[in-house]
């Protein structure tokens, strides 16, 4: 053991009956007023594109205005290959990877109000401070004050509260990193969710389903009777689905190469379903346009490809159709529609996190999943424990899983 | 004279007091069930680019759905100048220009409902049926049974109602043709106005000033407090500035390479201008989002140049800020954003007529003027009779007018 690591920090021993859920959920350990670095178990990426090693790491305590968070389970996101893979700066490493969790916290920092030890708590990779204009806002759900951005580090002071067993810094990611048995997060990332809500099925309210659902439901405002055509039917293509299911869209036409996703979006209230390899001469667009006696009324692009946010706009509906950019372009190419088209009183528009603002909306959309409006179990298609982490990579990789819990105690 | 043209036609005598508007608001003439053949004068285009020649044409009479009006004033608005030059189809040619325009409704074909000879009326290129989805719908103004399109005749049955001296078939423009003593327009394209709004006036509101007002009024519903950029301080883009002024805008930022524009935008409450070329090394959207703190609230273009389209989106602000294109790009280019940059709560959308629909709309423009809360007089700059109408021409190409009421009894 290295000298850095002193041999008295506490161990975490997760197949302990003292470290499950319920006890903490129910009988919140007494709050530690001066935490101390937690031993455990982390899921490593060491180089781009490489295999994640589950390594012994230690995570600091937090410092002022950040919770430490005992995650129960977490889930593997695009967003994270998309890193994972990336080889120049922004890709950093060694890096933890993980933004989409649910987990309790453990101990929090100085001048954190709001949260003690116990509680229940989704984090997420979007800050939400509560005081600046844009938080205050009911337009905006992009905190200015703490704005999202793809760094090493915390959001305050850019340094890193995870060192590997060398004590050599591990970097962040969205300051999130939920591959990991202990993250520590900061007080403008966390939200607090009803425990009723299953750890598998809040970690989905973490960020791929919040986005799909909040982009229908908050950005778009999908509504009753109206058509919708989705771009793509990954998991946040199909929660894209299930937000117009609840907002009442009547024809629902899902997009994807892959054959098997028709019976799948059929889950999700996908009414039509198109696969572009199969329509001749037709664009896609033209038979969009075709279904919908004119364009859709919403279109969204969930993959992050220009060509295919041009062909959303232009299944958009003349008069009134939204296209809703959720996809982060993959190559860095610019968004390239008809300057004539969009006269015709069409609109694009785009967000982070489907326009939800994550405080003040997980909740609202917990209530609605136990309220059994919102269907989120659906999304669940696998389950690992934390060592076999890998296994998440390769069935989201392969397009077999739509979400791939990923379970700290197993 | 020519042996299609019958000498029993009536000849429109514009200098007698029996034409003057008084008469036919006051005291409508009887409406004619047959309406016959009209010869009057008009100022026709024969080539592309070249002087108009005021000659004497023959008018139709108004067929089904249709009204004949006598035009008391027309102005000249740079899609006219477009077409104008434009060599290939959609540019035609023997044309007759003009789609901003004040008249009085002369006879009405069958199946017209609502009119009657004698009524005040502005005609629009832009139709509103009443009866389509999109015309029943707030959330449209673009009209699906008789979309906008720029045919050489009229709407419905692609004919034509103009006849030169020689009994050739001279072209529509955008089914409005105004620069004509009488003209055909479709009663889709024909709103009443009240006649105590004065005719220059009225004119201004059937394309120009209403198509700024309503993109800040009606598209962008341009929030009291808010601050609006504006490129291009033409009369569309100083319109938008007493739109926003309307709607209390705080700061209103005009952007026009023309210096002399500073001290106009005042007169329309833009409060603060930017010359491109005097930023040295700053860009305007560095500096608008330095005015303003982020970006600007809204930002319109008003030229149609796609790198003004995307100078424009750029100037907005992240969270919310919506950019809309009101400018037909010049050269067809298409508009070109960063498709990272929209994913940050940013939307672009477009409209012709500025979101209007006119016969709900234009009536309302006009209370707004009669009640002194919009101010449309200071759109007029210079005044022209018919047989002058190619100064109208040069004043709007040298920069000169911002409109130029062109007097068909002058």
């Amino acid at each position: 053991m290295p000298a850095s690591l002193p041999s008295s920090l506490p161990r975490l021993q997760p197949d302990a009956p003292s470290n499950n859920l319920p006890r903490l959920l129910l009988s919140p350990p007494m709050e530690d007023k001066c935490p101390k670095p937690i031993r455990c178990k982390a899921a490593v990426c060491r180089a781009a594109g490489e295999p994640l090693a589950v390594e012994e790491v230690v995570v600091d305590p937090p410092k002022a205005h950040e919770l430490r968070i005992k995650i129960v389970c977490t889930s593997l996101c695009h967003s994270d290959v998309t890193f994972w893979r990336m080889k120049d700066f922004p890709g950093v490493f060694p890096r933890i990877f993980g933004h989409e969790a649910f987990g309790v916290v453990e101990s929090i920092g100085e001048q954190v109000e709001g949260f003690a030890a116990g509680d229940a708590v989704v984090p997420t990779f979007l800050a939400q401070c509560s005081e600046c204009a844009d938080c205050r806002s009911s337009r905006s759900n992009v905190c200015s004050k703490y704005r999202f951005a793809v760094r090493p580090g915390m959001p305050r002071d850019g340094t890193t509260r995870f060192r590997d067993g060398d004590g050599n810094p591990i970097h962040h990611l969205f300051g999130v990193s939920s591959f990991s048995e202990y993250t520590v997060v900061d007080v403008t990332q966390v939200v607090k969710v009803d425990p009723a809500v299953p750890p598998a099925t809040a970690c989905l309210l973490s960020c791929g389903a919040t986005t799909g659902v909040g982009a229908a439901w908050k950005l778009a405002k999908v509504e009753p009777g109206s058509s919708v055509a989705i771009f793509g039917l990954g998991a946040v293509g199909l929660a894209v689905a299930e937000g117009a299911r609840i907002c009442g869209a009547s024809k629902i036409i899902g997009v994807d190469l892959n054959p098997d996703k028709e019976e799948l979006g059929k889950k999700f209230g996908v009414t039509h379903f198109i696969n572009p390899k199969e329509l001749g001469e037709k664009t896609v667009s033209q038979v969009i346009i075709e279904m919908t006696d004119g364009g859709a009324d919403y279109c969204f692009e969930c993959i992050g490809l220009a060509a295919l946010m041009n062909d959303a706009f232009q299944s958009s509906r003349a008069g009134w159709g939204k296209t809703i950019i959720l996809g982060v372009e993959m190559h860095g190419a610019p968004l390239t529609i008809s300057s004539l088209e969009i006269l015709h009183g069409k609109c694009v528009m785009g967000s982070l996190f489907g326009g939800v603002k994550p405080k003040q909306d997980i909740p609202i959309l917990a209530d609605k999943y136990l309220n059994k409006e919102l269907e989120l179990d659906k999304f669940i298609t696998h389950e690992v424990g934390l060592k076999d982490i890998n296994t998440a990579f390769d069935l989201l990789l392969q397009g077999k899983s739509l979400r791939c819990t990923i379970w700290m105690d197993k």
